[in-house]
C-alpha cells in the first residue's frame, strides 16, 4: 500500500485544457481512456449522433458500482468576464482555474485519484467498477446518459448502485448528498379569444382576461408545502405573450409558458392534469404542450446512502445532510435504473466565469471518493 | 321655395372620387369651398402641420349653429376585398359606393343638400351657420378639429351649438342621437422584478405573477355598473408581454397595456389613482406612462337635444335614443366649447370594405338636417 495519495492535480488540468464545450468531445474522453486502461478497465466509446460518450468497467461481478459523470462544459461565456484563459488549467494560490474546474472535470479527476489509490490497496477487490461518462450533459441530454444506459441495459450490465460526482456540496465538501431531485415541466399554453374593438368588448372575448385568471388560480396558493425529503414543488410562470401594438384592439390569442419543479407528490401526468382542471374551470378554449425533461425521483435511505454517510464522516468529520434541492442532472435517468445519489465539489462557481476549485478541495475529494469505494464493497 | 330638394348625389360622388386617404386632402375641400362660396359663406383654409382643415361662416350674428365634420377617409384596405374601385362613387341598385360614402362624405353632402333648401326657404334666417370640416379625424386628430376650435376661439367664433355629422345611426336613421361619448385612456405598465432561475425562485421576484395579480384584482368585478346616459366602464388588457424565450428563466421584467373607455362617473385623472392603488395594492415596484385620448363628455338635455329630437321625430315619425355609446369622435374636442352632439347616417359599413350608403338615405338625411336648422333656429 503506497503512503502518499494520488493527486487528481494533473489529470484534472489535462481535461481543462480539452476545451470540450458541449458537444465536442475536444481530445477530453481519451484523456480518460489513457489513464483508465492502465488501471484494468475496459473502455467502449459510444457515439450517438454528435456526441461522444465512454462506458469503462473493471471487473464482472457484483456488485456493480457505477461512477457516473459528463466532461463536456458550459461555454465560458464572455472571454473579458475570465481573467485567465478559462482553458489553460491554471493553479494561482493554491486554486484550479478554468472552464469545468467544479463542473465537473476535477470531480472525475479526483475519483479516478480516489480509485487508483482504492485498487491499490484493494487489488482483489469484490464485484467491478464503471464509469458512465458523456458528453451530453450539458446540452439537450438526448444522445448522451440516456442513450447509454439503453446500451448497458441491452448487454446486462446495469448497475447495483450509482453516484454521480456532479459539484453538489454547498459550504464545504461533503455537506450535502443528494438523493434525489425534484422533476421538471414546462408548459406551452395558447389561449384562444375572439379579437374586437376594446370600445365593444362585449363583441369580443379577450383572451387576456382568461389567461390572468386562469395563472391567478394556479399562483393563488402553493402546489404543495413539500414532502419527507423534498422541498415544496414551485410554479413559475416564465412567459407571458401577446403580441398586439394596437392599444384599442382585444387581441386573438395570449400565450403563457410555465415551469414547474416538482417533488414526489407529483408526476408531470398528475401537474397536466392540474393545468387542464385551471384552464377548463375559466371555460378556456386553449391548446397546450407539455415539455418534462425529468419526473422526480427519490434514492430511499438504505445501505448504498448508508455507505455514502459513512464515508463522508470519516472524510469530513460531519454527517451530511441527504437533499434534494436544486436544478436536474443526468441522475435523473439513472434513478429509472438503480439507487442513485450525487456527491462532488462545492458547486458555488459552476456555469460561472472564472470557475474555480481549490486544489486542496480536489485531493480531499480524492479521499473521499476512495472511502466510498471502501464502504460501498465493505 | 322649391317643391324639389336639393339632391345631395353629386357632392357625395365628388368628395368621394378625392381619395382623401388620412392625411391626405386630395381636393375635398376644394370641391367643399365651391358648394359653399355661391350659398354666402366666407372661407378659410387653414392648415396646421400637414393637414388641410376649412372653417366656413355664414352670417355674423348669433345664435352660432356649427356643422363639424371631416373629409378625410380611412385607408380602403385589400384592393380584392371591393367589389369596385373604393374611389369611383358608383351608385348600384339605389346604392352609393365608396371609401367615405357613409363616413362621411355622404354627411357632409346631405348637410349641404339641407343647409341649401334651409336657405331658400329661410333667405333672412336668423344667427349664422359655420362648417368646421377637417382632414386630420381618422388620423391622429392633432392638427384638426383642436387646432381649428383654437383659432376659431382665438377669433370670437366659438359657436353656441354644434352638429358633428359621424354616421351614428344604428338600425335606420335618426335611432340614435349621440349626447356623449365615453373617455379613452391608455395605460403602460412596466413591473420590474428580479431576474432568476425558476428552480430557485425564493432568489428571484417574478414580475410576472405580481403582474397577474395586479391584473386580475383590476379585472375582477366591474369597475362601475352604468350612469344614467352611460354604459359601464369597461377596463381591458390589450397587451402583456415578456420576451423571454429561455423556460427556466424568470425575467426581469414584464409589461401590460390596459385600454380603458370610461363614462362620466370618472376622468383620467380618478382612474390614474385607481391603477396606482392596485399596483400599489401588490407592492409592486413599477413604471406606468397614461396616454388620455379623451375625457368622457355628456351635453345634458336642454334646449339643443330638444330641437335634434323635434327634428328627428319630425322627418323619421319616431323619438331618437340619447345615446353616449361607442369610440371617440371629435365631438370630445368641440364638447370643451359648447353644447355638442352627433346625427348621421346609419354606420353599418364604415372603416370596411364596400362602405357604401342607400341614396335614398342620403336624401332622408339631407331633409332631416333641414329640419335640424329649422328647429335650432325656431
Ligand atoms: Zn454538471
Ligand atoms: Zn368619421
Amino acid at each position: 500500500m503506497r503512503n502518499t495519495p494520488t493527486d487528481p492535480l494533473p489529470l484534472a488540468q489535462a481535461l481543462i485544457r480539452c476545451p470540450s464545450v458541449t458537444p465536442a468531445d475536444a481530445g477530453a474522453l481519451g484523456v480518460l481512456e489513457a489513464a483508465l486502461a492502465p488501471l484494468g478497465f475496459t473502455c467502449h466509446r459510444l457515439r450517438f449522433g454528435e456526441i461522444e460518450n465512454l462506458y469503462a468497467r473493471r471487473g464482472t461481478g457484483g456488485p456493480h458500482f457505477c461512477y457516473a459523470g459528463h466532461t463536456d462544459v458550459v461555454p465560458p461565456g464572455p472571454a473579458e468576464g475570465w481573467a485567465d484563459d478559462p482553458f489553460s488549467g491554471l493553479v494561482k494560490d493554491g486554486t484550479l482555474h478554468g472552464r469545468g474546474a467544479c463542473d465537473m472535470k476535477g470531480g472525475i479527476a479526483a475519483f479516478l485519484a480516489g480509485l487508483t489509490d482504492y485498487l491499490a490497496a484493494n487489488p482483489g477487490h469484490p464485484g467491478s467498477i464503471s464509469l458512465l461518462i458523456t458528453g451530453d450533459e450539458e446540452g439537450p441530454a438526448r444522445d448522451g446518459t440516456v442513450k447509454v444506459l439503453e446500451w448497458m441495459a441491452g448487454r446486462g450490465e446495469i448497475p447495483d448502485m450509482a453516484l454521480v460526482g456532479e459539484p453538489t456540496s454547498r459550504a464545504r465538501l461533503g455537506d450535502i448528498v443528494k438523493v434525489g431531485r425534484r422533476g421538471s415541466m414546462t408548459a406551452y399554453i395558447t389561449l384562444l379569444g375572439t379579437q374586437g374593438h376594446s370600445a365593444y368588448p362585449q363583441r369580443a372575448d379577450n383572451p387576456i382576461h382568461r389567461l390572468v385568471r386562469v395563472l391567478h388560480r394556479l399562483i393563488a396558493q402553493p402546489i404543495d408545502q413539500g414532502s419527507e425529503f423534498f422541498e415544496a414543488t414551485t410554479l413559475q410562470v416564465t412567459g407571458f405573450d401577446v403580441g398586439n401594438t394596437a392599444n384599442n384592439v382585444i387581441p386573438g390569442e395570449a400565450r403563457a409558458m410555465l415551469n414547474i419543479r416538482f417533488n414526489d407528490l407529483h408526476t408531470s401526468a398528475s401537474l397536466t392534469e392540474m393545468l387542464h382542471a385551471a384552464l377548463q374551470a375559466e371555460e378556456a378554449r386553449y391548446e397546450m404542450r407539455i415539455d418534462c425533461s425529468g419526473e422526480s425521483f427519490l434514492t430511499q435511505p438504505g445501505p448504498f446512502v448508508d455507505a455514502l454517510r459513512r464515508a463522508v464522516v470519516r472524510a469530513t468529520g460531519a454527517e451530511p445532510a441527504l437533499d434534494t434541492g436544486g436544478g436536474t442532472s443526468d441522475a435523473r435517468f439513472i434513478a429509472r435504473y438503480c439507487p442513485v445519489a450525487e456527491l462532488g465539489a462545492v458547486g458555488s462557481t459552476m456555469h460561472k466565469v472564472n470557475e474555480c476549485v481549490p486544489v486542496a478541495e480536489l485531493r480531499e475529494l480524492a479521499g473521499l471518493y476512495r472511502m466510498v469505494l471502501e464502504e460501498a464493497f465493505a
